[in-house]
């Protein structure tokens, strides 16, 4: 395997609804010295692309009720509660606190939902920068989730295109040639986690470059593999 | 931010009970002509980590009574099972399938146990290549776990020496001067993570060179941190 680059996109303006994003990662990329290459795959922070696709709705943080309804409004089911953390199943599957809704990096009295179809939203980005600005790369959307039974949040894929979700390796062999008992591999929450290293929380990094993945990892391919079935999960 | 390189070590040889790793990652990442630095953060995945400290045990991989005994003797509270899947808690505070035994990669007949103290690991390894090697690198002792409600399993730290296993962000603000709602990143978590995409599951690639962490993310740290209390959990 080759080395991997993780390039934070610095630069980037303050995101508004209607915002085409591939023409704003390519101009900043660009602006840097380090242009998007074919093969590449970019992590973009749903925080920008909700505000880019207008996912935002007024919020007085300090109305408790009127921010429970909103978690609600937003969740399919309701898994645990305590005090004003909700953790529910959104409409996507996805499993979080507060139906992914954030109040961080948005204009106060507002708060910015997930997309509706982040699959959609990064095959938007990636079908505009090929349309458009001629280089084919590969898009995860990430978020930031908290986990069971583990401390501290790390950043997860919330929609893909062009990168396999999950690299099955079914059918190949450990380096002593046994069929492996890891057979699934979860590439694009790893890609995510692996872009949050350069972002930061507080640093205005909303997307970063990840140049060197092995690209028999590139394929059509959809958030919903990440999404375990209820009836497989142990812990629903 | 910086970019990050992610820099896969080749040529490591089989690694056996008593092998000095430090020493092995030394020669290996040379041989190849990427020399350690002053800086780096080396992630090294338990298996080998378990070899060389001979935590093995001699396992008929048919014998499922055998098989289940051992994965209890190496727990101390078992969460779920399902046929031969058991989830359970081992000695570290760490839930995850099996206890961390694993056949992958082992010889046949012998099974690979967690490190006793991957922590204790992490830091052996550290203080080798500061005292015999004269570098100053942070170490993260790697494992590959599932997690309830997402498909696919990723790297997780299990042991940690010289870097912050969660960065917390709590007093930080947002881009927009707002105290940040999100404070705590398994910094760790995503390191290991990030490793894992140079790896490979059948390639023999047990190491990886993390190269362009924020520094400030150098101190002294623990796995502990990463295990959640079970009273703060809502998933146990």
């Amino acid at each position: 395997m080759q080395p991997l680059s993780i390039i934070p996109v610095h630069g980037l303006p303050e995101v508004r609804p209607g915002d085409a994003l591939a023409a704003l990662v390519v101009a900043s990329a660009a602006a840097q010295g380090t242009p998007l290459l074919d093969g590449d795959c970019i992590v973009v922070t749903q925080k920008i692309v909700s505000k880019a696709e207008g996912r935002l709705v007024p919020i007085d943080p300090d109305d408790r009720p009127a921010r429970r309804a909103l978690v609600e409004s937003e969740s399919v089911r309701v898994l645990r509660r305590r005090g004003d953390l909700i953790i529910s199943e959104t409409p996507h599957g996805f499993v979080c606190a507060n139906a992914g809704i954030d109040l961080s990096n948005v204009d106060d009295g507002w708060a910015a939902l997930l997309p509706v179809d982040a699959d959609r939203s990064a095959r938007r980005i990636r079908d505009a920068l090929r349309a458009t600005h001629a280089v084919t790369v590969a898009v995860v959307i990430s978020d930031t989730f908290g986990r069971p039974w583990r401390n501290g949040l790390t950043d997860v894929a919330i929609g893909v295109a062009g990168l396999a979700a999950v690299v099955d390796l079914r059918g190949t062999t450990d380096a002593l040639g046994r069929a492996l008992q890891v057979t699934e591999v979860a590439v694009a929450d790893e890609v995510a986690a692996a872009a949050e290293l350069v972002m930061g929380k507080s640093a205005a990094v909303p997307v970063a470059i990840v140049r060197g993945l092995d690209p028999a990892w590139q394929r059509e391919s959809s958030s919903r593999e990440l999404v375990r079935a209820p009836g497989d999960d142990l812990f629903r």
